[in-house]
């Protein structure tokens, strides 16, 4: 099988090519190939999703991605909406397809003190979070500046309901069988859309589960005070924006944070930190979210749960062994991926 | 001055009570009218906001309102759109105009125990949220559910965005200086509109103050992560639904956090913790967040900061003396109220 890398910005080549080793030594029967996206894009062709790219994505069967875009100071911010590097990356994730963008936010028994939550709070944290990725806000086409007046719009509809519903379905029936499906009823039509076809197709396909809905304003205050009550959350892209980012601190560094988005042909995998541009290039990344990212590839994206878990394992036992500096620790990239590639063998 | 009481559902009653027994204290030139609102109004009217609680907003200098809805699963929530309680509530500030939404978020010294953040992260947070409150998504005229597919459009002006950063810069002015805006310009184009008009307004108005930009999703991380880095967060109406009540799980109970409302004429004060239908009627809800909300209708409605300022001291000490349930003491709403009152004098 091959995999189409995209190191992207900052720190996104050192940590790729660190998930790239791993790779290589659970699974080699992969390839691999290395293509340009984001700010790294825009340098060398000016645009931040380039033909050559879009072209390796045709016989991919599963992409890798490092981090896209820079400083907020950065002139590729001073480009165009559609030029600028996250107009890259919307543009891989329409191109690819990829509706559903699962996040796993589980706290490393051990590592609780990480957390801002007290102990109390972040042990045994499992929350699968499922953000659909292609719709709503970031997707409408009469979007618009008009002097002193700006618009976009949230837009929904029951076919693109039904499928991101579907898949946290599907996740709910091989975890605790409990989904909260997110919205804001209470003052949008989008979301009284998305509830009665959320709840049509649980009757439907899923009566097994047990399916509840809270509104995004709750959540936002629970998912910090009672983050235990929560197995899968499914929501729309914007709300399953800001959610994912707030769930994401409860294990207390990004660094340990990966995330998978499926759609109908290859998958998208990559750690859900930023490009960190105040560290790129030093070796002090931890690599951990790309490994992760890595095997959630093996997992979802080309079936081989064997070897994903075999990473999982071994980037448990390296936090312990060699645990980087946002974990409080001294090793650098290569030293804690060196014990990932020591523990798996 | 006339204060219209609008005590609406569950514990609102009870918490509005003590809220007007501890101004009739401070204040006693004050006349107080009570109207209906919510549940409790379509209960009596079949409205959610009836045309006399309309009109007794025309003579009123300031608005103190409870809380407003029923249980989840309450028959008010079947209605349609327009007739349930959460629509009076939108219909309020609409007809009152009040564009400004001041939610302080302060972790009383002492009480860092409450929060679900690590103390050495709660600890002397004092950050101030202005959430626009009439604009945006909430209020966008072409809003509709059309067969499988709904829209709703956020929507802002210049006028909209340049009088609640004025609100925002007034306020730091009075605090540490610093202003942090939040919207999502790396995706929205409303978001680009908010942040040109912004900066704008403060190059030309309020060059001595400190502003800075962030995305909604990295704020929703850092004041969980590192709370102590914002003085005043201004940003739009739906991402301050999310944040403001994201933030009001720092100080650990939201009954201790009160709001103001804020336009041209009179303000409109609450409580921010919901109408709690589990507990109502029992005596045990915590009326501090009400009485502080009464503290913010003299000092901002009625420009009594001196009253203002007691009925504050006074609650910080039956915090102590006299604690509720919600902040692990045993003291009902009474016994709080009365504590207050005695400390008051
Ligand atoms: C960079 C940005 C466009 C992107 C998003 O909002 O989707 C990011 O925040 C994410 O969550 O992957
Ligand atoms: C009840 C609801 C309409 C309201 C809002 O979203 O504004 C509430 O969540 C609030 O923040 O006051």
């Amino acid at each position: 099988p091959k995999v189409v890398t995209l190191p992207g910005d900052g720190i996104g080549p050192e940590v790729t090519a660190a998930a790239v080793a791993v790779l290589r030594e659970v699974a080699p029967d992969l390839t691999f190939e290395e293509h340009l996206l984001g700010g790294a894009a825009i340098e060398a062709t000016g645009e931040p999703f380039p033909q050559a790219t879009r072209d390796a994505l045709k016989t991919a069967d599963a992409v890798l991605l490092g981090t896209v875009g820079g400083a907020q100071n950065s002139p590729w911010n001073q480009l165009p909406r559609h030029l600028r590097p996250e107009s890259g990356l919307l543009a891989l994730r329409k191109a690819l397809g990829v509706y559903a963008n699962l996040r796993p936010v589980r706290v490393q028994p051990g590592l609780e003190h990480l957390s801002p939550l007290k102990p109390e709070l972040s042990r045994g944290v499992d929350i699968l979070i499922v953000r659909e990725l292609l719709g709503g806000i970031y997707f409408d086409q009469d979007r618009k500046i008009d002097g002193d007046t700006a618009y976009n719009t949230m837009r929904y509809t029951t076919p693109e309901v039904e499928r991101i519903a579907r898949i946290a379905f599907w996740a709910a029936e091989q975890r605790k069988g409990r989904v909260t499906s997110v919205d804001k009823a209470n003052v949008l039509e989008v979301s009284e859309l998305w509830r009665r076809d959320v709840t049509a197709l649980r009757d439907r396909e899923y009566p097994r589960l047990h399916l509840n809905h809270e509104y995004v304003d709750s959540v936002a205050m629970l998912i910090v005070s009672d983050p235990a009550r929560y197995d899968v959350i499914v929501t729309e892209n914007l709300f399953g924006d800001i959610l994912s980012d707030l769930a994401a601190v409860i294990p207390g560094s990004l660094g340990l944070m990966p995330s998978a988005s499926l759609g109908d042909g290859p998958g998208l995998f990559e750690p859900i930190h930023g490009s960190a541009p105040d560290i790129a290039g030093q070796g002090v990344a931890n690599p951990a979210a790309a490994i992760m990212s890595a095997a959630m590839l093996l997992r979802h994206g080309l079936d081989q749960p064997h070897a994903a878990a075999k990473i999982d394992g071994a980037v448990s036992q390296a936090l312990k062994t060699a645990p980087t500096r946002d974990i409080g620790g001294t090793a650098g990239t290569q030293e804690f991926t060196a014990a990932v590639l020591q523990a798996l063998g």
